[in-house]
């Protein structure tokens, strides 16, 4: 039984982080590792239902506040029933989008909650994934990606061209804070050249921990 | 328009506090205040959908950490939706619970989680009732009277002499903390009789606030 780990792909909608976690899984996987790859919001029955509750309905049902409650509440399940179970099995679990996410959205663009989501964060969650991928683009490259798409999804996503600059911009600025944790990834690339650079440097990362 | 005012009731699980709460609303409406009658958890659309997720389902499908979350989430909405805006409107708002049943049954039977109880409320709600009933009755008989009746309540009720007697004991050292927000009322009386004293202190407060 390998060590168990921790590992998040975050980036602005459209970045390609979704396709980037899934080769990742399947690469480790091909390496022999057990790997739990999850989403959020999301990711246990339970988040998955409070997913729904927020992703369903009028746009602006909840406010801010609400909305960053349910996320929470969502991550607090997630990391309950899903993360930290596979962890202790010394499983790798990759998680599309964690608690960076937050920061962005309901923190910096759509709450303006950045004290709210850091004491949250603080008292109920107090995880942070040991390597994070930071899957960067131009926001205009994101938003036409994010926009060819549709779905539940749009909701959060295709919030237009200011909002997704803010959400790179922020995403940067975390990633600079916290060196150790962040690994940017030009992801204005062709997929493979993405996939084999996340790769390459998850397996070293892997390999150094023993 | 009169001055909006924000009254709750409390008390262990058979105390009658519902029951005062619906009678203390139609006293007030004879007496031509416009009141707003609601109760916890639940309480507006988002919230009663909030309420639903907690309630059903198996007892332990969330942990007490992400129950508080949910009921934090659905104060939140109640307060947003339906307290404010009636107090703003200069109605009486009569709420059958609020967030000192969260400090007792999250904070002290469940979960043990006092500290993240009010963080939480300090945090992301901030306000407290301007005058709460605490309708006080032994824990042997709101027990009788609780397990008397059935439904989804008993999911949270009915949980055992040991608990009903820690939230009783812990409401009363609330209340004794809080003195000017907080009228102990023997619950252990008849019905009318328990009324009249309600109706009596709340006719007194109202006139005394102007």
């Amino acid at each position: 039984m390998g060590q168990g780990a921790f590992l998040s792909f975050e980036g602005i909608d459209g970045s390609g982080k979704s396709t980037q976690a899934r080769g990742l899984a399947a690469a480790l996987r091909r390496d022999g590792h057990s790997v739990t790859l999850t989403r959020e919001p999301g990711g246990s029955p339970g988040a998955e239902e409070i997913r729904r509750l927020v992703l369903e309905g009028e746009a602006d049902r909840w406010s801010p506040q609400t909305e960053l409650l349910l996320f929470t509440a969502a991550r607090r399940d997630h990391l309950e029933k899903t993360i930290r179970p596979a962890i202790q099995r010394g499983e790798v679990v990759i998680s599309d989008r964690f608690a960076d996410s937050t920061r962005m959205y309901q923190g910096l663009t759509r709450g303006n909650l950045a004290a709210e989501v850091d004491a949250l964060h603080e008292l109920m969650i107090g995880v942070e994934p040991d390597l994070t991928f930071l899957i960067d683009i131009p926001p205009e490259a994101g938003l036409a990606r994010a926009t060819a798409r549709a779905g539940a999804e749009m909701r959060f996503e295709g919030m237009g061209l200011e909002v997704q600059t803010l959400a790179r911009n922020g995403f940067l600025a975390l990633a600079a804070q916290e060196p150790a944790r962040f690994r940017v990834i030009d992801g204005h690339r062709p997929e493979a050249e993405v996939s084999a650079e996340v790769y390459d440097i998850a397996q070293r990362w892997l390999a150094a921990r023993g």
